[in-house]
């Protein structure tokens, strides 16, 4: 039973979907939570209870386990681990990227993986670190896909991921993803891009998996691997990401830390708890700090929350709000608010793949002034017809003897009166006018007058705001109106 | 016994408190959940395991009902209602200004208050609405005024609240404020605002509540009357209010919308119940829409999420970074950014009532320009003796020839060795700059060389910026460290 993958929804370059295997179903974007049967702090089966349709193990300890490896083969999987969701499996090529070999080769890890019954087979791919050099980045990627052509040959394409590798070579990334998706392969893992991440190298990390995606084709499920930390899946899943796996919500709590949607808090350093998950609501944080169960508990926590982002992301795409969400999970920390100034750069080219409306649109501040809806709005505005004598006017006054009379809306800019109640015109909130969105209003006007040679452009504005339009707005004639 | 307010920490203007009234303590900045007899849609003993420390209710309803006068005044309010943690009376003030008109005297509701055992009265004060003209909001306040000195006589200063009145004019605020801290009264509610709420008028309720707040004591305890959507507690808390009411969570309820911390959504438009809480998590979205408790549901999960509000700002507070709440909540409407920007504007002003040194500064956007630290930084800087040759450096290289020699870090500007390590040069974090900090920070620049007109700048700027530091500094020198 193959994999499949069906597209419901998008918002910006996300995607809500509905990823089948073995007659399984996962929404995504969804979390794949690690279990690692050496370190069983949560029982699959509540972790299915706290709403995960799919899990994600290593095969590898299984495979090289004394303990699980018999149990693994004789039971299968999901029976040993009490688990009826997707079971996707890591092929060990994590411990060869941290030990640097492994005992395992391509074929046993992938006949081993199909023995225990894994719904989701890995082959044994290279993760190219990112300090490596182009040289390394392009011998691992030609490794790696001999090994996926190796895979299809032992297990067929239908329960196999092709990782996409490349380091940190945008064109290499490219290359991989169109190699794979040329292969004919729905589930596509970015691979190696776990440094990036606790680095926190965000700007590195968003034009790999740009390029990526660029690659990938747009119909098979891509999965972020190693990501978990709720403050970045909103930002990933913009990109086009559809599955998460990461072991974050138990490696955190093995530290000590408490996860947050932005962040994480040592738990010594919490007075009181402030989040309403059944853990937390439970206890006081003194009965937290001192609880003999005090790690299983934090991972209890840590994965609820990071599996409430998902369904908040979710959400989000339904209304055509992950703007909102990206914007606000993004200025959490700075280095992600880089990530996310480095996803705006490419807003133009998001455009395309964005949907057409959405519910609302929320001024968030001035990265606002760079999302796809602007972009759209400044691409339609090339394609109206208009000549002669056209007027842009601030005020909503209209004086006699224009051609063509346009109203405007920062950050958007100039719009006729038909489209004052179509999206995004009429369902934008924005807060008193400001000097970033006045701005790029302007360029929506330059963007207009660059299409019509032809026509002559008075701009009517508001007082005070005649300075900065003449700057913006070199060879338009421009006039205030008295309050 | 009489109302104690004692204060523990600060952040912006904010506070973290005790409040003690009859020998029971609530932590503030706190919620008092409104508890309404007649709707009962949560009992008060499970308000209070939810963490809500004290309740508000209304006076006027339990004098002027059949059901609950009787045995109001002969079990006390705190057996009637089973709750044995602090009780607020309103006084029959909030239906005056609904229905014009009330059947009760400020003496009456006030000695029924203490009969029934309130352990904070409010006397019958006037609340003027925002459309009212300047003459109307005079009288009603010197009403006001008159009824707190009545009811000074009444009941005594120990649990009475003094209502800050004066609508839509900031000096009648500032004066209501001085008023009533003139009285010696510990506990000030701001009345009259929730018209500004409702309308989303935020930029408003900023300059009132701020002009409130520089009338009255900075001992006494503020509470922001009629004010819970969990959207505006950081706000209202960064402005210095320590105690808020509402029935938000019981009314958005009653419209069927299910509260967010930065909005709310109709319980009809939502898919997934995005929520940790144990309302949400024991159910789905068809169960709670389908549930013939389906209000007490919501108003549970409402209450449950503006109580976890208010413990994230404690907590805020704590870590001394509110400001970063703050940023993040008002975002989430652009009016609420509006409101935010307007507080934005106060910063120099707020600057004094700040703390010195805070765990951390974390850039979110071209707002933490604005923030206190930045002023205070600029204020310090005029302090730091310089003279002859100055050299501020953006690169960290120091050519010879100058007599002192600055490093720069935005949006704080210019800052000598000696503070590379504190607050908050050492512990900001910033992503890569961008136009508006450098110019900020170049506002440091100008402010040092305004206090140190003997001395000639040399500033060394990196590639690529030289254009926007010679516009914002005309009298400095500067040049480019080629790279």
């Amino acid at each position: 039973m193959a994999i499949r993958f069906e597209l419901l929804e998008k918002d910006i370059a996300g995607r809500l979907g509905r990823l089948q295997v073995g007659g399984k179903t996962v929404h995504t974007p969804a979390l794949f939570p690690v279990v690692n049967p050496h370190l069983p702090l949560i029982p699959a089966a509540e972790i299915q209870a706290l709403g995960a349709d799919a899990i994600i193990t290593n095969a590898y300890i299984f495979a090289t386990s004394e303990r699980f490896r018999g149990p693994a083969l004789e039971q299968g999987l999901h029976r040993l681990l009490g688990f009826d969701g997707v079971i996707m499996t890591d092929s060990g090529a994590f411990q060869q990227s941290v030990y640097g070999d492994v005992e395992i080769t391509n074929r046993e890890t992938l006949e081993f993986q199909r023995s225990i019954g894994s719904d989701i087979l890995v082959p044994l791919d290279i993760a190219t670190p990112p300090q490596a050099p182009r040289k390394a980045a392009e011998s691992d990627l030609s490794t790696t896909l001999e090994r996926i052509r190796e895979a299809v040959e032992i297990a067929g394409t239908d329960n196999l991921a092709a990782p996409v590798q490349g380091g940190r070579f945008p064109d290499l990334r490219e290359e991989a993803g169109k190699a794979v998706s040329g292969m004919g392969i729905t589930f596509c893992p970015i691979g190696g891009v776990v440094p990036f991440m606790e680095a926190y190298r965000y700007r590195e990390l968003v034009e790999v998996v740009l390029a990526a995606k660029r690659g990938i084709s747009p119909a098979a499920c891509v999965h972020l691997f190693g990501a978990g930390h709720p403050s970045m899946l909103a930002l990933a899943v913009a990109m086009g990401c559809d599955v998460f796996d990461s072991a974050a919500y138990a490696l955190f709590a093995r530290e000590g830390r408490y996860l947050t949607a932005s962040g994480s808090i040592k738990l010594d350093e919490i007075t009181e708890l402030a989040c309403p998950c059944e853990t937390c609501r439970r206890r006081s944080d003194e009965d937290l700090k001192e609880d003999p169960h005090r790690e299983t508990l934090l991972a209890r926590h840590n994965l609820a929350i990071t599996i409430i982002e998902m369904a908040k992301i979710r959400e989000a795409i339904r209304e055509g709000t992950l703007w909102e969400l990206v914007d606000d999970r993004c200025r959490g920390h700075p280095r992600l608010l880089d990530g996310y100034r480095a996803f705006l750069g490419h807003a133009e080219d998001l455009e395309a793949m964005d949907r057409a409306s959405k519910q609302r649109f929320f001024y968030r501040g001035g990265e606002s002034c760079l999302r796809t809806e602007v972009y759209r709005h400044h691409r339609l505005l090339r394609r109206i017809q208009v000549s002669g004598r056209v007027l842009v006017t601030f005020t909503g006054k209209v004086p006699p003897g224009y051609d063509t009379v346009l109203f405007f809306k920062p950050p958007f800019g100039p719009f006729p009166a038909e489209l004052a109640e179509t999206f995004p015109i009429g369902q934008s909130e924005i807060p008193p006018w400001d000097r970033e969105m006045v701005a790029r209003g302007c360029a929506g006007i330059l963007a207009m007058m660059d299409g019509h040679a032809g026509a002559h452009f008075t701009v009517v504005c508001k007082p005070g705001w005649e300075n900065l339009v003449k700057r913006e707005l070199p060879g338009a004639e421009v006039q205030v109106e008295p309050l």
